[in-house]
Order: structure tokens, then sequence, then C-alpha cells
């Protein structure tokens, strides 16, 4: 396709999601949950032919040199797809978001005043190789009453139109306007471009991948864009701190899945506490964790032993994502609260204390989506905040922030009963 | 200055407004109140130097050729210094939106999860010609625990920087981080191309102005922004309307202040509806309002004596801010409903009806900010919703949607208490 071309494709697919999205926001709930079962039903009925548009995939990776765990992630087993369609069984489970009342206002004259969740209307969501965010993302969008445009990476194209084939026919049985999901047929850049200029049909872009392709997003888009970055996270051990709170939290944090965003980066530590530094070290280390520690945690950890590297003033801003933590020791909860407002991302950090004014003070202190006293910071997630699922983890402060479910998928409207009333 | 020196400087207000950010968030409400309270003494004592440096603007603008409604608004009377004081007081009394508890979460893990109001962090706000919008925004942010960076346009320059002076001596007399409030020196648009690229420090822009200024901000920003827009909004006569809610409600929204965003533009009849039109159309006819029609509406009308003029499709869409109205007669609601979804701003939308079927098809359909049954679109406005004071009506659908008061100017944390949880 050519420029032009291209051009024509993405204007027609956002104008057409507009429109289906007018239908969806008046949508019943039982019509949007038939049209989830009608999937699930699908996926697993269709699972032989998923798995031959994914071998197309895997083929092709393969073949471009791609590496283990970007094939691992890549790959759609029968047992990924059963998993896949129990999720869209979830999805139809839980609540209707749109039309519940937000807030009753009081307005000075008096009429009945309501703030009610609608539906956002188009959402465009951008994302790299794994193909199971196609049908997460189009079942959340549903759901909320959002159509949605489904730009996927390159690797997992032919799985992702399959499954976009999928959706359109059970959207099709459902007797819904088929155009409320769409997968762009093509992975060229210049579609992405034209796709982010469509601010008068599409209402809120999610990028969900890379640095770069968020970077690329935010500097392209005429459209609202929630961003979800990657987390810096901190554990800070306060002088009051419970020992075997501190080590279960830290090691939690840190070693339970250390590839992912609400992992933590930094182990900061109040010169209060540093009695418990070496236990604390050796416990990371003993899992694996190399310690890459400031000036004052240098003077504490040598002599025991432990493998320390000295830490650059950027490893405390890094997301290592691996077994590698930084340390520091602070003066006090104050110089914490500046170091992580310095250097973190403003996703997850936790102060491990038993002293209530140092945990108020840390709490309102730190500028994070979520903030924890006495607990690991892996919860920040959808589902562990009860909301049943997640389309992300919100790293902006506009509209959402944190982890974002079906609530965080809508806006609001407000609603005004009056009897005539003028000003 | 040169490229180089407005790239310092801009970066240098952001860094600075970043950090009183950070100031600003755990600041006690008597804080903040006690240094609006001596704004407004100050406002009150300084008036004489306030007319003094708008002098400089108006002769300035009287010789650039500038209009009397324009020199209108930029002027600054001893009576518009004490509304400004007044108008600081007010917000001194409204309740402080920071800290408040929005909801209480019920996580599987069962720790203690509460949703805070929490500030943004610092705000970007861009405006046009009057100066009483610099002291607004201020103290709008200020009281919502945000910092500010204040960017007026270049005919109020002088009455801009007199305001800021006055404001930080204000915060210095309060023992507030001066940098709270920042008005740029320079009306220079490199200055605010830069200010649009400070992503790492400041979290939204609010662009208040016409549309060529704030399609300039949403190409170049990197920052989110949140549209202030203006509006076209349509009165809809139900078969089953009340002739007399009807008449006072459509003169009510188009006339009472014809030059406003949530003014009528449009008028639509169902065509059960259409005996009412010509007593609807005298009446506007009366009060000057000129009558541009479509071929259903020409066919009723003729033959009245009263004057018409054939509307465009292009009118239904056009925002007069003028005594003009389009007027079309439609087959349903339903058709209403298309005709406003595909015409509209998506700012404020009535229906006139007794059927309440008919009021709630279109209260759903209608995709807007603010839709009215059986009362006038003029109410969309953050006093008249009771929220004590207004940024602006926000024509975006993501964070804030309609009138944005303190609690919009803010965003929210998720804070958990643990006893140890871990994943």
């Amino acid at each position: 396709m050519d420029t032009n071309q291209i051009t024509i494709l993405i204007e027609d697919i956002a104008k057409r999601a507009r429109a289906a999205s007018l239908d969806l926001a008046t949508l019943s709930t039982d019509s949007k949950n038939a049209f989830l079962e009608q999937l699930a039903d699908a996926l697993i009925a269709q699972t032989q032919v998923i798995i031959e548009a994914n071998a197309i995939d895997l083929d092709a990776a393969e073949k471009s040199g791609l590496s283990g765990p970007m094939l691992e992630r890549l790959s759609l087993t029968a047992e990924r797809i059963e998993a896949m369609a129990q999720g869209v069984r979830q999805v139809a489970a839980l609540p209707d978001p749109v039309g519940a009342e937000i807030e009753r206002l009081a307005p000075p004259k008096g009429f009945d005043l309501r703030k009610i969740r609608v539906p956002m209307g188009v959402i465009g969501i951008i994302y790299e190789s794994r193909p199971n965010v196609t049908v997460d993302c189009a079942i959340l969008c549903l759901k909320s009453g959002n159509a949605s445009i489904l730009r996927g990476g390159k690797e997992a194209f032919h799985s992702n139109m399959k499954l976009a084939e999928i959706i359109r026919g059970a959207l099709q049985a459902s007797g819904i306007n088929e155009d409320a999901v769409q997968v762009i047929p093509t992975t060229d850049r210049a579609a992405l471009n034209v796709l982010l200029k469509q601010d008068d049909t599409i209402h809120c872009i999610i990028p969900r991948g890379g640095e770069s392709l968020i970077r690329f997003t935010v500097e392209n888009s005429r459209i609202p864009v929630i961003k979800h970055y990657t987390g810096v996270c901190s554990i800070y051990i306060d002088a009051a701190a419970e020992p075997e709170k501190a080590e279960s939290i830290l090691i939690n944090a840190k070693c339970q899945r250390p590839s992912v965003c609400n992992a933590a980066e930094n182990l900061i530590v109040h010169q209060g506490a540093t009695a418990q530094l070496p236990q604390l070290a050796k416990a990371l280390h003993d899992r694996g964790v190399e310690l890459r520690v400031d000036p004052k945690a240098k003077a504490i950890l040598t002599g025991t032993g432990l493998p320390i590297v000295d830490a650059t003033p950027e490893d405390f801003a890094t997301e290592y994502t691996d077994l590698i933590i930084s340390i520091a020791v602070v003066a006090d909860t104050k110089a914490a609260i500046e170091l992580i407002n310095t250097n973190g991302s403003g996703h997850s950090d936790a102060i491990v204390t038993e002293d209530a004014d140092a945990a108020r003070l840390f709490l309102a202190g730190v500028d994070a989506s979520t903030v924890y006293h006495n607990a690991s910071t892996r919860f920040t997630d959808g589902f562990e905040f009860g909301l049943g699922a997640e389309i992300g983890i919100s790293t902006d402060r506009l509209h959402a922030r944190g982890p974002m479910g079906l609530n965080e998928l809508c806006t609001y409207k407000y609603v005004i009963h009056g009897q005539g009333e003028v000003r």
C-alpha cells in the first residue's frame, strides 16, 4: 500500500469505529455478555485454526532469529487459547460499568444533576508481540461500551488477523456492529502515524510496549494518550521497621518476579535501621541478586563478605527488570521521600515501619500511583486490587493512574432533569 | 532572548515548579487559605499599581488598533480588582479537595486499600487577553495543591507581570515556596513551544483561548492537554414538548448570552411538534435572532411572514456566538440524536418533552458532556453545578469532561496499609 491508500484505509477504520461506538454506548449488558460467551465458545471451537495461523508467525520469527523468550511470548497453544477463553468468560461475569451513577451533585438551582459513567467512545491500543493482548483489549473495551482499534506487533500479525476474524464472527452472531472491534490489517508505521492524527474520531490511545513505542506515540499523537511506562519502585526500611516484615516484603518485591513493572529496583535503608542491612543483603544475595551500593551502604556491607558493586547515581533511576538492586542509606524518612521522588517513576513505593508518623509522612510525600505501608509493591495490579481485570497500569496522572480496569476505560456525562429551569 | 536563552529560562521555570509542587502536595489547608486571604488583601492594597500597569497594556492595545470589546476585556478597574479579590476569598472558603477518600476498594487479599485525591503536580495554563484569568488560575491551582505555570496573551503582558509580582509577594508572606505560581516573562511563541515539551516536569496543559491556540497546543504538546473548545449546543423540541417550557428554554438558551459556549446554536423540532415552530420562530425573531432553516422548516415557516434564510449543512456544525440559529425538522428522537452526534461539539444538548421514554432515549444517546431534560443548556457552568468555582469547561473526555472545579484539578493515588502482605 502507498501512503495515500494507507491514509484512506485508516480514516475509514476510524470513522467506522466512531459510528460503531455510538451503537455500543447504549447496548444492553445482556447483549455485551452474549457476545463474550459467543467469543469464548468460538475461541475453543477454532483452536486448531488459531494454532495454524500462529505457526506462520512462529516460523517467520524463528527465521528472523527472534530470541527464545520472545518466541515463548508469541506462541499460542491449546492451553493458552483455553486460558484466553476463560478470561473472556471472566469479563462477561464482571459488572457492567456503563450507566452507574458516580455522584449526585447539589446545584444551587435545585434541578436533578447526576454524574453518570459512560463509555469513552473509540479507543486505539498499540501493543507488541503477545497475541492474547488482542483478545484482552477487545473484550475490555467492548464490555465498557467502547469501540476499539487494535494495532499489534508485526511478529504476531497472522495470529492477530485470525483472532480478529473470530471476534468479528462473534460480533456478527450476536447482532453487534462488526466495526466495534477492528484490527489494523497492516503493521506499516505510516498507518500508525495516520491513526494518531484521527482526533475527530478516536478519543484515547493506549500504547503498551517498549519505551521507544511509547515515545513515538506521545510525540506523534494529537489524541490523548494514557501511557504505560515501566516502574522504578523502591522499598524503604524505616528505623522502626520490624525485621521479619522488612525481609519478607523486600524479598517478595525484588525476587518473586523481577521482570515486571511492580518489582522493586531500589532498597533504601534509614540510618537507624542499618543493623538490619547485612541480613537483608545476605537474603538478597542468597537469591542471586546483585547488590549495587552507595558509599554509606558500602561502609556497612564491607567486611560481610558479600559481593558488592558501587552504584552510580543513574542506578537509582534504572529499571533493571532483573536480579539486581540498588541500595542507599539515608538520614531519615524525608531523605527517602526525596530520593524516591527524584529517581522513581511514580509507580509503586513501600515503607516498612511500625511508626505511624513515619508511615503517614511517607504515604503523603511520595508522589506515586500506589504507596504501601508494610506490604509488597507486587500488589499493584488490577486483579490484586479487586478490579476484576486490567488493561494495564497507567504511569500517567490524567484520567487514570495505576491499574486500569473497566471503570477507567469510561468517562462520564452529566445528566440533568429539570422542570423548565432557565438562567 | 535567543532560542537558547528561552530554552534555559523555560526549563528552569518547569523544574522550579516541579520542586514547588512536591512542597504544595502536603501543604495544610490553613496555609493555603492564609495565602489566599493575604493575596486578596494585597490586590485591594495595590489597586493603584495594578491599574497603572494595566494602563500600559491598554495604551499599547489602543495604538495597535484593538477593537472595543477586546479593550473592554483587557481593562482592569478598581471595581474589577475588588471582584478579583472577592473571587480569591470565595476560593479560600471552598473545601480543600486534597486528601479526600474517593473510594475504598475490596482487594481479595484483604489489605486496606483506598483511593485518595491528590494534586496533579504542575499545571501549565495558556490563555488569552483577560488579565483576571491570571489570578483565577493561580488560586484554583494553589488551592488544589498544584504548582502553576501561566502564560497569558501579549496584550495583557504588563498587567499579568504586575499580578504575578503581587501573587509572589503573598506566597512569600505566607511562607509558601514562591515558585508555586510562575508567570512566563515572555510571550514569544518559542517559549510556548519549549514549555509544551517539558513532559518530565509538567503534568497537564490547559489551553483556554481561540481554536488556533488550542490546535497549536495539541499539535506541539508532549504533555497531556485538556482542551476547552467552544460549544455547538442544540435544543430539541420533542413531539410531547410542553409549549411554554419549549419557548422559555429555547429563548433562554439562545438569547440570554449568545456569545458563550453553552448558548444554543441549533433548534431541532420533531415533525409532530411543528405546530409549535411558528411561535418559537416568532419569539426568536422578536429578539433579533436570524433564522437559518432546512427545507422542512422552510416549508412550515414560509407564509408566516418571518424572514428566513436557507441553512447550509455546515450551519448545523457552526458555533455562531451571535443572534443566529439553525433550525431543522426531524422524523423522530433518533434522528435528532443523530443530527446532534454528527454536528454538535459534545458540549451541552437539551430535550424538551413530557415523554419519559423520549427523554431516556435522548439522554442516553446524545454523546455530550452534559445532557438536559427540560432545562436550559446555559447551566453548564461550575458555579451553576455547585462546584464553587471553575477553571473552564472541558470538551475532552479523558480526566475531566464538562465544568472543571477543584476536584478536576486533582488526580488520585492508591494508599495501602498492610500487615506484611506479600504475593
